[in-house]
């Protein structure tokens, strides 16, 4: 089944103590497209400037991503400058140009009407809306957000929540959400505003689902206890940069390429969420997503498990 | 087959969001003692002051803990006041006094000298070796320690390390151990140094453990990897001091009263060691340790499975 994505498509500029990278191709919206390309049909819309050339769009062209849904305008896309030198689990941006984001407003391709699964990027909660309300038949919705959104778009983002069928997250925006330095009281305040499911990614510790009843109703026994899956230790994190996006692909591209959405299926998107994530940040940018092979994921995803099963 | 700990016995007063206990009995030995005394026999080396009474005593009696070799002396126990009001991950400590401790030369009663396993508890490494070098036949010694012995007490540390099985310590530990702020990195340096296995510690997220060929030789392709156990997601803690040290007696204890370790019964180790330590940390002090039955521990042991495994 198809997943429609809408997110950034963006130049990064990022600094590691791995090395550097120079004006990659990245964006929220490009790492979750490559990574859920390997489970399922993915639609992209994104907006774009001049210097998004055919190159570019041939990195997800070459995945068969549908990028139909990309908007070519004059000026320059997203330029966004980080640097991961004094700690590698938290960014510090030192440049951020919106470019041809500012005046974007997410048009949908009726190509992509019958898209079945919708993930909603961290983009302004505003957009997010915007596209919720053009596909109201889809049968799931996932989002991410961060905490600028949290932080001074908080009604705007209200309004996304109550449509989420699934929140993905990190540890420190779930507790600035819910404004709750437990975590599982802010998952049980975040389930109770809308989301009927939420992953929080823990970063090299894994990440953990919460569930409300509303998820799979009358299987409310097998999931009122959350699931925690694994990441992979890791002996160099080239650039973190994305594996929070690869991981949203990997889960929500394993769940859109089921037939089902059930607890099982729900857990094993978890650990390809992880599997995903772990390849992302083994090297600079999206490099190392470009090519993967279905066997590789499989493998890693036969890892997470040696690594977290008693048996 | 017994368990000989030696560390110390002593006072908390604690404070933490959720209230306040004043001069309650606590101390790495007597967490692990109780902890390790759900799945085997445990014997304790310790010393105490005159406020350690019958009725503290009776406490580990209780659960069938030996406290033959805790050494009465004149003066005071061990004392700590500690606040989790700022962090309830980390300790700021408002006092330390060490009391009877500053004199505190271990020495083993006959009685206990046929003891399988041993494990030092986080004291003086000097104290630590000392004993180690009185029990040269134990069949597997685990250890812990803490940034003060890391910092001040290195060559010391490093004396103890050779000798060690197994260490358990938590994440910033470990990078200050090992000097390297990457886990997987850390962790072959601290196995080059002595250990034949090293669990560290990640709190809410869990523990993994990284295995040198040498603790299972033969085995060494089923535990290249590491193993990854989780933490039970909490809407409470109450008093998360001496969650590591129950659950290096929930580890201990359970290998303790296995036939044999193996990577089965090592990974099965690190779950009963997650389930102690969320007991501890859902009361102040030792209060949770003192009641609970081997059916509990159990069922608790089911949940950390389903909460992990896919199936």
């Amino acid at each position: 089944m198809a997943i429609l994505v809408v997110g950034s498509v963006a130049f990064d500029s990022i600094e590691t103590p791995s090395g550097t990278a120079e004006r990659c191709l990245a964006g929220a919206a490009t790492y979750f497209s490559l990574a859920a390309s390997y489970f399922t049909d993915v639609r992209v819309i994104a907006v774009v400037g001049e210097d998004f050339t055919a190159n570019e769009e041939e990195v997800l062209k070459r995945r068969g991503v549908d990028t139909r849904g990309i908007e070519h305008v004059a000026g320059k896309s997203f330029f966004w400058r980080g640097s991961y030198m004094q700690n590698l689990n938290e960014a510090q941006t030192k440049e951020t140009q919106l470019n041809v984001f500012e005046t974007f407003s997410p048009t949908i391709p009726a190509e992509y009407a019958d898209s079945e699964f919708l993930f909603l990027a961290n983009i302004d909660p505003v957009l997010q809306e915007k596209v919720r309300q053009q596909m109201p038949r889809v049968r799931m919705v996932c989002g991410d957000t961060m905490n600028y959104w949290i932080n001074d778009h908080r009604a705007n983002l209200e309004k996304v929540l109550h449509g989420l069928d699934c929140l993905l997250i990190n540890d420190g925006e779930a507790k600035l959400l819910a404004q709750d330095a437990n975590l599982v009281r802010a998952a049980k305040k975040i389930l109770a505003s809308g989301p009927k499911a939420l992953v929080v990614k823990h970063g090299e510790y894994g990440a953990t689902a919460f569930f409300s009843d509303r998820l799979f109703p009358g299987e409310a026994k097998s999931v009122s206890l959350p699931f925690r899956a694994p990441a992979l230790p890791l002996s160099e994190v080239v650039d973190p940069t994305g594996a929070g996006d690869c991981f949203a692909g990997g889960f929500f591209g394993y769940l859109a390429s089921q037939k089902e959405i059930t607890p099982s299926t729900f857990k094993q998107a978890m650990f390809y969420g992880g599997v995903m994530g772990s390849f992302a940040v083994e090297r600079f940018c999206t490099e190392r997503l470009q090519s993967l092979t279905r066997e590789e994921i499989d493998q890693r995803f036969a890892l997470f498990r040696e690594l977290s099963h008693l048996d």
